[in-house]
C-alpha cells in the first residue's frame, strides 16, 4: 500500500524529460495547485523552467530521493530501459507511484517488470502533442480539453491508480479512460500506427508507378490527406511500427483482406456499365456509417457540453455515477471505456462521473 | 478536319452544365475575350449567368446549332451518355470541337465513340474543384493555377486538339499536360480513386473492431487525415471507383501485397527489441524519399515561379521548348508529360514552352 506522507493535500509531481510532453504537463501542473520537482537529461530548459515554478533537480536520483507522490516519465521511449533501471535502485517505492505518457503500454509495462518497479506502476497516455518539440515549445494549452488513456493490470493497487487518476482528472483538468494494456495497443495501433504503415505504403507505390510525375501531377486533396503521414519522419514511424508490432501485423492482414476482397468483387461485376451490382459491395461503402454518423454529428456538440462542464464542474445532465467495486476495478473501468464512457470528474473514491462520449 | 468559321480571332466556347465546374469555367472565360454560350438542365442560373455576361440557351440543340467553335460538358458522368446522344444529331461536327471535364477518360470516350463523335473529340480534365456544388458556388478563381489533364489517341486530329489547348492555355490561363486515357486514368487511381476505397476499408475495420469506441476516443491526427475522405458520400466514391474499376483493382491488389510483406515481415522479425531488422524492413520505410523530397523541396519553389510566369507571360528561365512533330506528336507530348513537363504556354502551332513541374 502506498503511504500518504504530505501534511497537505498539495500533491508533489516529479517530470523526468521537460520536452513538448513532459514541459507542457510540468507548466500546467505548477499553475493548479501541485508541486512540480522536474530533471532533464540536460539542463538547457532549467534556468526558464524555474522561471514558471518549476523546481529542477541536479540529478535523477536527486528527484527520486525528494519523494514526490507521483514520478511521471516523459522520456523518450528509447531512454526508457535505462531510466527504468536507475529509478529502481533510488525510487521510494513506499512513497512513490511510477507512471509514465508513452504511446504504447504493453512494452513499457514488460520494461517496468525488467527493472522490478511494477509494483508501483500505472501507465498513462495523454492524447496531446502537435508537430514541435522540446521545452521552447511547451505549452500548458496543449492538454486543453485532452482525453488521457490510464493502463492497469490484475495486479495494479486501486489508491495508486487513483493518486494518477486524480493528478490528471482533479489537477490536468482533463478526462480519463482506464484501459488494460491490450485493449489501449490495439486500438493505438488501429488509429495511428496501421494509418502510418498504408500512408507510407501508398508513396512507395506512386515512387514505383511509371507514371508517378502525371499522378503527382494531378494529385489533390485527397492524395494529400491520406500521405501527410507518410511525410513525417520514416524512422519516427518505424520505431512507433517495431514498438506496437503485433497489433499493427494483424491489423495490416486484415486490410489486406478487405483491400483483395474490394479488388474480387470489381473483378468480379466489371466497371459501371453493370447494374447488377451484388450486396456485399453496397456494404463496403456503407458497412461505415456508423462512423460517419458519429464524426457528423454526435461528437461535435457532445464536445462542447463536455468543455462547458469541466469550466464549471458543476454535474453535468448527461453525466452518470460509475460506482467501482472492490473487486474487479479493473474490469468495471474496461467495460465503461468500451462503452464510450469517458471520466469527467472523481466525485469520491470509489464514485466516478462519466459521460458517454465516444460511443459509434 | 476542322473548319475555321470565325471571322475574326473571339473563339466562342458552349458550356453544357452549369454546375461548379461549368459556371466556374464560364464565368472564366467571359472575362478572357471568349464569348460564353451555355445550356443548363434547367434555367435556374440562367439570370445570374446572363448578367455575368454568358448567352443562356433554351435548348441543348440551340446551343450547338450556334456552331460554337468549341463544347465543353461539364454536366454529370451519369448524364453523358444520354447528353451525347442528343448532341450527336444536332451538333456541327465541321465546325465545333467536343471537350469535357469528367474525372475518367477511357469510359467517356467509349461514351463519346458510342454516339459517333469521336472525331470532333479531346478528352479534358481539369484539376480543380472544391467541396461546393451548383452554380451559385461557380468562381472563376476556382481556376487560378489550375492544371488540365488533356486525353488524345492515335486518332485525334491536331488542330482539334491545339483549339481545346488554345483555350485553356490561352483564355484560361492554365497549364496542360497531355496523356493517354490510359496514362490519365491509372494515374488518378493512384492518387485518388484507390485513396478512397483505402480509407473506407479502414473506418469499415474500425466500425468492427470489438475497442471501436476506444479507438474513436484515441483517434488523432492520423486517423482524421486518412478517413476525411471516406466521410465524404459514399455513393459518389462508389462509382468513382466503379468508372476506373480495372485500375483500382490492379492497385488495390498492389497495395494488399505492399501490407502483407509489411505484415510478414513484422512477423518474421518481431517487435523493437530484435535490432536485426532486415535492409527489405528498412528500405520499405525509406523507399518513398523521392515523394517525400518532391513534396518538401522541389515543388513549392517551382509552384511559386510558375505563378509568376503566368503572370507576366514571358519566357522564364526554366522553361523550355518542345516541338511538336507532325506525326506522333501524342507520343512525343505524352512523354513530355512522363517527364513531369507541364505546357505553360504556347508560342506557334507546333511550339510549346514547357517547364519541369512535377518530377520525383
Amino acid at each position: 500500500m502506498v503511504e500518504v506522507v504530505n501534511g497537505d493535500n498539495t500533491t508533489t509531481v516529479g517530470i523526468v524529460g521537460l520536452g513538448l510532453i513532459g514541459g507542457s504537463l510540468a507548466r500546467r501542473l505548477t499553475g493548479r495547485a501541485c508541486r512540480v520537482l522536474a530533471w532533464n537529461h540536460n539542463p538547457r530548459p532549467y534556468e526558464s523552467a524555474e522561471q514558471a515554478g518549476i523546481t529542477c533537480m541536479p540529478t535523477l536520483e536527486a528527484l527520486a530521493q525528494a519523494s514526490p507522490d507521483i514520478i511521471v516519465l516523459c522520456n523518450p521511449l528509447k531512454a526508457m530501459p535505462d531510466i527504468l533501471q536507475h529509478l529502481s535502485t533510488v525510487i521510494n517505492r513506499n512513497t512513490t507511484t511510477l507512471t509514465d505518457v508513452g504511446s504504447v503500454k504493453g512494452m513499457v509495462r514488460d520494461q517496468v517488470k525488467t527493472a522490478g518497479l511494477v509494483d508501483c506502476y500505472v501507465g498513462a497516455h495523454p492524447m496531446a502533442g502537435n508537430e514541435l518539440s522540446g521545452w521552447t515549445a511547451a505549452d500548458p494549452e496543449l492538454y486543453d480539453n485532452a482525453l488521457w488513456a490510464l493502463t492497469v493490470d490484475e495486479n495494479t493497487e486501486y489508491q495508486r491508480f487513483l493518486a494518477v487518476a486524480r493528478m490528471i482528472v482533479d489537477c490536468v483538468g482533463n478526462r480519463i479512460i482506464v484501459l488494460d494494456d491490450a485493449t489501449h495497443d490495439r486500438a493505438a495501433a488501429l488509429i495511428s500506427h496501421m494509418p502510418h504503415a498504408i500512408s507510407t505504403a501508398m508513396i512507395n507505390e506512386l515512387v514505383d508507378a511509371p507514371q508517378r510525375n502525371v499522378a503527382a501531377a494531378l494529385a489533390a486533396g485527397s492524395w494529400r490527406d491520406m500521405t501527410r503521414v507518410a511525410l513525417t519522419d520514416p524512422n519516427r514511424t518505424r520505431a512507433m511500427i517495431e514498438e506496437d508490432s503485433a497489433n499493427v501485423e494483424a491489423l495490416l492482414r486484415n486490410m489486406a483482406a478487405r483491400l483483395t476482397a474490394v479488388a474480387d468483387m470489381l473483378h468480379l461485376q466489371g466497371g459501371a456499365a453493370n447494374d447488377d451490382v451484388s450486396r456485399e459491395w453496397l456494404e463496403f461503402f456503407s458497412h461505415g456509417d456508423p462512423f460517419r454518423a458519429y464524426k457528423h454529428g454526435a461528437c461535435a456538440p457532445a464536445l462542447q457540453q463536455s468543455q462547458e462542464s469541466q469550466q464549471s464542474n458543476r454535474f453535468a445532465e448527461n453525466n452518470h455515477i460509475l460506482h467501482i467495486p472492490e473487486t474487479d476495478w479493473q474490469y468495471a473501468l474496461l467495460q465503461s471505456a468500451l462503452r464510450g464512457e469517458h471520466v469527467m470528474a472523481i466525485r469520491g473514491d470509489r464514485e466516478f462521473e462519466v459521460r458517454i462520449k465516444s460511443a459509434l
